[in-house]
């Protein structure tokens, strides 16, 4: 999942071919229409329905959940007059978050993050077992259009946008198209700070059990933090970029007012990527004192050996001299001379502890 | 707190939803009315009370202690005219430092940090015991008025502006809004360098610890300043941009002479990065030191068995030998065998303690 | 392999000196001329023979395998007017990947890897069994020319587009010589994706290995990867900066829509570094993490033998005490002394135990 | 000394406050005046004494030793026309490296680094026992005057210059105060090479020490080494910055032909920077050189444990067994059990040595 | 040599005094005259003699070997009206590689390093007993003339230079001498890729001794080759500044033509960059590798020993238990108890083995 390097290698530039989890189910087409007084919200199987449903003067959000279906595509591509290489960046869904200039609109691509929240299905194979991590295109077009591609069919980030519409709340139904387009980027970079703090807390606690009780069981789970961060640094660095691209692109389709939003959701990620590059730091000093805990630890065990031995083996060495079979060992047959070894013996274990002590091993 | 990532996702842009400590005491505003001649210090429950009272001509500093009180933030945002962008970032008290300029005003978002002084309430759990850091947001708006909101009620660094104030010292009583918004950004500059020495001081101690007795209680110790050097890291940096961003800044709210004082705390935070750098680099340096240190002795202990073991270990065996029962051990009967015998261990004693001096063992 | 520094000294600039492997096979000269209509496809042994044959109004490719026999890049640089330092850099196969522009001709010099596929010949030593590095000189020229140096004649990457020719599907039948270079490029860049792929799965098939069964063997492996990943670095990172600037260079032998295509392969080389940059991370943690487990074993390992010597090396001792010859000890007459003095070290026993728990060495 | 952070925050801006060593010493004021004929040098105790002094058309340097007097910088402030801030970072003397430009003057901040050649008074504890850092300010106003505040007394490295003056060798009699202050510069800068030489010398010492007797002791004079590295650092990096100010300011003050010595001064910063940098790269290489050292002996020690261990551990496990008392044991009565026993033991001392030479571990 | 700081500090800037190793030889003036037609060779011992010598339309080639003496350069300097600190730069032989525009020349400093081929005189001490570091200055001035300055007399790298003029071939001839001084510049990047080429070889072997063998001995070499790498770094990164600079300046002394090679030797320098980098790279690897194999060793190491004490340990002991001397030990006595007690070791032994099996230690 780090190296989503599924790039379809050899296939002409501008051919379509889905990369990605092949998928029977059928892609769901979701159009939602507004204007400051009107609503609609319906579904539709065909893209062609879809169309003849569209009124002129609103603000039309086209959803489309699934990619695998190459002709799909396609046919938006012909209908919207979209470039090749945009729909050939649609369904290879391991682009790089990037924004694109076109004549007649614009393109962002990013991935989303997200808990699937009681889903089942899991979209990628992910780096956790609780994030789906999927791409997400937002196509801003001519005619006061969004069209929105998902890779999986696994929900989105996008239900608070939803009910904000439907309920006529916040400035959104009082807005164009550049301003629902910018709503949505919004929720995917506040979808991250949602999956940033739940691996911070993660890190917090491993934190707290690396200092109070350092064992290798969190060595596997430093380790995935750390390839978590890794992946999710991939996805947030490019995406400063991508909406600075987008604040100062020259497109007329986004209007004065909305660029100071594109301006918050750009300090927004860049507070991500301050996050990201702290946990980064956090991490790598864990490991230092993981290491160092290690460290001391074995000095611990062996200070204990080094005590143990040094203390008895002189002492065997003295009962063995003593257990020698030799005819004429004068000592052997004093009438204390049991008691006087083993008072030796207790000397030596004195002086022994003083001496540890002193130099601070006990 | 170092990943302060409580960003109200999927709110829409513009509400405001206050995310911090909750809190049931009113916020406290207070107003300072000055020019060259006059002074006015009052305190308010009411912020239409307090613009009644507001009177033409003189720079006015309105001060909120306490964001949560969500109306009372909107409120000011419809008299003064404030963009919900800049009111939702007054009340999201996780914003990275930064400085924007609107039409009618200019802010600029920082951490006030700041030991409480013998106050009890601690604010923000914060990296230490002894350091409250909370969010500052200084607007400068038309009619030379500053208006700062204080994410807590637990005191902070005006202290000595408001008593240059009352007694008219310095250059702040001659020069307008701008003038006072600078100081109050000097003082918060200023407080981060009383932070820094502070926390210099006991990198200082540690370092002393480190270099005459190293011991596994200053990992702990290490682990923690290197935490709190990454969150004054991140709190310092962007100040650099704040101030230069300001001080590029082609509003008119700001005279030319303030300028020269802004270049001066562009220079002071960049003294403040520089010493931020300077401890991580120290730290990290002690780090390595610490880790050398612990191998040394380790070695030491080490040296201490192989040498205790290597004498002992070959004469112990000695002894077995001549412990064991043959009918037939020709040296047990001879006269002096037990005598020979003692005189073979010494001089295996000693040969190997030759070794181990020439070895540089002992 | 890595440091590929076969510079020939000494020679003035500007003189043809094959600096490579050397080779007796002749190189073979390919010639591929269409349009949208036509389509030929023809092999030669002399660069003379394929010149008459060109037919005016169609896009040209020649394509040479071998650049080891100097005499005929001499030929094609006289006949094509190319620079002396162009053909100096094609025959010397140890350029850095670069682009440049001359008054007449562009050209591209990048490393084209690829595995083999069942082909003997290896190329170069590569930094692997399975995959062959070469140099790559393309040339795009006045009059709908291209032409394609190989350092070796081992097979290359393009067979997709000469297929894509042949049958007229895709763009390029449609497009000029610019549209063909660029497919070269993109095709290169895609093969990129390809080895990237397969050491992708390596590095992963190691790291699973590392957590679930470290083993010194490991390390060598992971030396390897870290030095393949800084050779792929070495080919990577200026493949950005080539086609950066032959997007940006003013050329007229790029005509407009070919840009939108340079821009799509500029964004996979940012991707293909990104995928090199995380590998790297990756590799590093792993080997951080291979030294903590080595770290964790010898851990392991040192308990082991402390709680062996602590329990026995104080048990011997005592049984070594009453191993001893003195005529008057007292213990060895008495009736239970034997069975006492094992209760005794059954205590000691059960003792330790319950100390080495406490400790959790256990 | 590395975290200079005596910032004295609070003071209104513009305040004048020594920050720095206690003095009760009288500044000391010098004045020297000359032109291409004549040379006059006197010293003061009073500025207006020594102002009255001053003649026209000719060069005057006013040299102040001790900046603790706040009142006297006050006086000369004044005098002429210095911006409070400048005054006030005068005497504040943790000031980092900078380069100011006012209308009427340009001002240079920079650390001195000498050596106090036989003077006993130590300005700065200093990180080391045989250098002083003291802050100088350099202020080149109109009039062709020059003043520099030093802050201690304990001397300078500007006596070389004095000496040039007075015996008119070199161009600075010919040249006017801007000369003069890049000459003062200058001397700093060259001072560096000399505090860098004699560290670069301990440094090479420190490094034979360790590749030839690598010992503990060396581990807190590497990490000395390298807080002097660090603090150099601090120093040395901003004067590439300031003299390049210094050099592309369009100030009036600098006469075209001083702009090619300042270029010179530049250079020479940047090789100042290189050599620390290397420095820095040489001593973090010193510390991986010690802890593998470290890391070898302690393989060398265990081995030598092992070794002894392993030999002579199973010699004293036979011995043992013929040492029990069984009634029954048939070996110890047999004629020559005893020397047979001896020669197994032999046996398995020989094989051992035989494994231990394969393993290479003798 | 790392740290050639031996900077004359306190000079007055523009003396000359030479800075190097002091020398007794004279220096060797040889002029190299030639155009399309005509060459003439000659060696001086007097520049004013070699000048009256030089013929009017020709390019001129003035090398200068050894600069110890001070009187030639001044002589030089005054004949052709160069500015001070250059002659300065040139007889101090420490200076940065760097390149400097000045109003009727242009010069480049570089150092140049080769092995001195049989040479015995050790020019600089050097990192290396075979290569020879020396600095060279070029200077290019009006009247088509390029003067070069050799630190020593122990040969240089431009033989090869001097052949292809004698012999007429290559483009030198027809050149100007903008595009000798190219040549004299290209020739010392080409020397640089010898002496990488040399080094990574040696880095090639290291690495196979460390995967193969590794012993403490490779520490040294591979300390060393970091320093050499450092070195080399520190000489090569200026290069591609000097180049870059070079072809940028807007000089009138170089030609349009000669600017194709300047790129070219950009490209070069980009590559020996490159390499050096790489190789740092490599070499940081390696240590790593080099600490792992230790502390893999050590493990080995510690299992042996850990192996050997756990099965001998208990079984000593059980052989001390029954080497008491109680009165009263029944199992003594039992017809078979050594037996059975042989057994009982038996079975320890096989329960161990079994045991360090399963914990894959054996």
């Amino acid at each position: 999942m780090v190296q989503d390097i599924t790039e379809k290698s050899g296939a002409p530039p501008g051919t379509l071919m889905y990369v990605g989890r092949a998928s029977d189910v059928a892609p769901r087409i979701t159009l939602i229409e507004y204007n400051e007084n009107q609503f609609i919200e319906k579904e539709f199987a065909d893209i062609h329905e879809c169309l003849t449903h569209v009124e002129p003067g609103m603000v039309k959000w086209i959803n489309i959940d699934g990619v695998h279906n190459v002709t799909l595509v396609e046919q938006i591509g012909k209908l919207f007059n979209i470039h090749p290489l945009t729909l050939e960046d649609i369904v290879n869904t391991s682009q790089r978050p990037k924004f694109e200039d076109y004549d007649n609109y614009v393109v962002c691509m990013m991935k989303m993050i997200y808990s699937p929240e009681g889903k089942v299905e899991q979209v990628q194979r992910g780096d956790d077992e609780s994030f789906i991590s999927e791409q997400l295109s937002i196509l801003l077009l001519d005619g006061n259009t969004v069209i929105s591609f998902q890779e999986a069919q696994s929900g989105d980030v996008f239900d608070i946008i939803r009910e904000r519409i439907r309920q006529g709340k916040g400035r959104v139904r009082k807005c164009g198209a550049d301003y629902l387009a910018y709503a949505l980027i919004d929720a995917v970079v506040d979808s991250y700070f949602d999956v940033l703090e739940v691996i911070g807390d993660q890190v917090e606690l491993l934190e707290e059990e690396l200092i109070h009780n350092p064992n290798p069981a969190v060595l596997p789970r430093l380790h995935k933090m750390k390839r978590r961060m890794i992946f999710l640094r991939k996805a947030v660095w490019p995406m400063r970029e991508l909406i600075n691209n987008l604040e100062r692109s020259e497109t007329e389709l986004i209007v004065a007012t909305t660029h100071v939003y594109l301006r918050d959701a750009h300090d927004h990620t860049i507070r991500l990527i301050d996050t990201v590059e702290t946990n980064r730091d956090l991490l790598s000093g864990m490991m230092d004192l993981y290491m160092s805990s290690v460290s001391n630890r074995m000095n611990e065990v062996m200070k204990t050996l080094t005590i143990i031995t040094t203390i008895f083996v002189p002492l065997t060495f003295i009962a063995g001299v003593y257990g020698m079979n030799f005819d004429n060992m004068p000592e052997l047959h004093e009438q204390y001379g049991y008691f006087f070894i083993l008072g030796v013996m207790l000397i030596i274990v004195l002086v022994l502890i003083f001496f540890f002590r002193k130099r601070k091993w006990l």
